[in-house]
């Protein structure tokens, strides 16, 4: 067998790929020696998403010859929604199959068929942002949660002291303030949707804290690095245009 | 600033208008230096609600002239339900605006349109019941649903001994007796509809007991005092007619 | 009074309950002086239920002439439902009734009118079932909604070591696999459907170890005894053929 990973800590993988599934119906799983990576844009070409794992997150993790590993993320979230937080998760590969067994009370195993995809390497665009705050994930989902009760368009300010994160809508407005303590000496505006914030706010679970690079109307970028340090999930949203009235 | 509140103890405030936003769409909060008052009729002129809080639930209460908010209340209850227990809760008024604040990890700023309302206060009928009883909220709650079961109509008997609610459906009937321990004489017997009686229910967290006054064919009271004997919210609900078979 | 029960622990009678309901609509409780069956035939005439409680499972049971109930279990399970663990479950007759009495901190009353019905007995068809095995009932509920994922129909293979669980679906297979720790020299296989063994699964709270006796192609029986030994859910349940493609 030239490919096989086996790891306890089974929630990292799950909450990665609930994320991803809301987001990418289709991915490749790419794997080699030194892990797994997986970079791919939406159907609607607003999220990038750009994953990776280290081998060192694994308890075991063998890899001989690289594979790429076409995935169906609705089905393969199906089945890993399946898996116990006691389980012990493995996944192989058999000809034109992804097996996942959960050890637990039982032997469970799962095959899912690799899905035949034209594999057009997405390249996210390099961006230098001027800001890059770190946040507590909780502040920050529980501030896109509250705006939208007024629209779904969500506008990201920051200024020398402040992250703004703002909404308006017909019946008010609204505006959390988080005191970001990073040097910064302009002022950098950016809108975003609600619905492609909140899918990305999935994997809030993977840190407590996470990164949140930001520009004057230019994509926001988003990391969540895994707290051991052995990877990470990163998400590029293309900004909206502010509507004129 | 001629209006300002501040309170932490914010599930009050949240269990209040929940209970509010379900019976009516709009109110006006009359605030004045002894606290906040609210009176109002339900579109179907079936319930009356009457709310008063004084300044000492408070934590810090400023009201050097009288104001009047006009409020929408399903919008209102939207903003108090992103207030997390462990938030301050802070409220003030600016032209046209009714200004929620939430000083939590973050400071998250709500500002709500104060709506356009033709105000016509609303007085409550002088009633006298002849019997007021104390009953556990929780009990009072679980009778109601229960009885749910069988009708959408809740018939309450009061006789010497005990509180009895009734309910008569096709499949069945059932009844809860409660021995209220008041000194009752006589026997009193009304009407009333679940539906209603479910959306006052919401408010039964705010006190173990509520007071429920009942008559013959009369509105039925029913109030909740807040246990830090800092306000009360009461109901007062028109019975309905027996149908005739 | 004829007929009488009491008990403590309602939530033996509200597991065997739930799960009836959903697999009968109405059924026949046969009371004599030693206890109460059911023995009922769904629909379909794919479901077998074979319920059995010993008076020593009451606190009190009371039943000097016979009776047979005739009861909508949908409208039973609702009032069931009312009834909370600490509530102390009454239950008797009257002339045309069945009684429910909860006494906690209220005394809650529910009539539900007995229904009329042709009663016609069903017998189960006797089987000899190759092989019985004990199976922790949440492995067996987890294998069979994991592999729900693939298929409604689920196929259960019995070898001289493990209890197979399988789909299969368009979009992958699955199987889990439990090591019986039984004599086994065949190898057995049945297909059932999932929605149906679903329903019985709703029993599962009953024990923590159910007893699956299997065969070629013949009905799966899936027995649940009280953990207290005072009586036993059984279920009868007929297999799908196996498609041919």
């Amino acid at each position: 067998m030239t490919f096989k990973l086996e790891l306890s800590n089974n929630k990292i993988f799950k909450d990665i790929f609930e994320s991803i599934s809301n987001i990418i119906d289709e991915v490749v799983l790419e794997c080699d020696s030194e892990g797994i990576r997986l970079k791919a844009l939406d159907r609607s070409h607003i999220t990038f998403v750009n994953m990776e794992l280290t081998k060192d997150l694994f308890d075991e993790y063998v890899c001989s010859v690289p594979e790429k590993l076409n995935i169906d993320t609705s089905e393969f979230i199906k089945v890993l929604k399946k898996c116990k937080t006691s389980d012990i998760l493995r996944l192989t590969v058999d000809e034109g199959n992804v097996i996942l067994i959960f050890e637990g009370d039982a032997t469970r195993k799962f095959n899912l068929r690799l899905i035949d995809m034209n594999y057009e390497p997405a390249t996210p665009p390099k961006i230098d942002h001027p800001v890059n705050l770190k946040i507590p994930s909780n502040v920050l989902k529980d501030a896109l949660t509250d705006m939208s009760i007024f629209s779904d368009k969500i506008k990201f300010i920051v200024n020398q002291d402040y992250l703004i994160i703002k909404a308006d809508g017909t019946f008010g407005d609204g505006e959390i303030k988080y005191l970001h303590g990073e040097h910064v000496t302009d002022i950098y505006t950016s809108l975003f949707s609600f619905e492609k914030l909140k899918d990305m706010m999935k994997a809030s679970g993977l840190s407590e804290t996470c990164i949140l690079s930001l520009g004057d109307d230019i994509p926001l970028e988003l990391t969540f690095e895994l707290i051991t340090g052995d990877g990470a999930l990163k998400f590029l949203l293309a900004p909206r245009l502010e509507e004129t009235d």
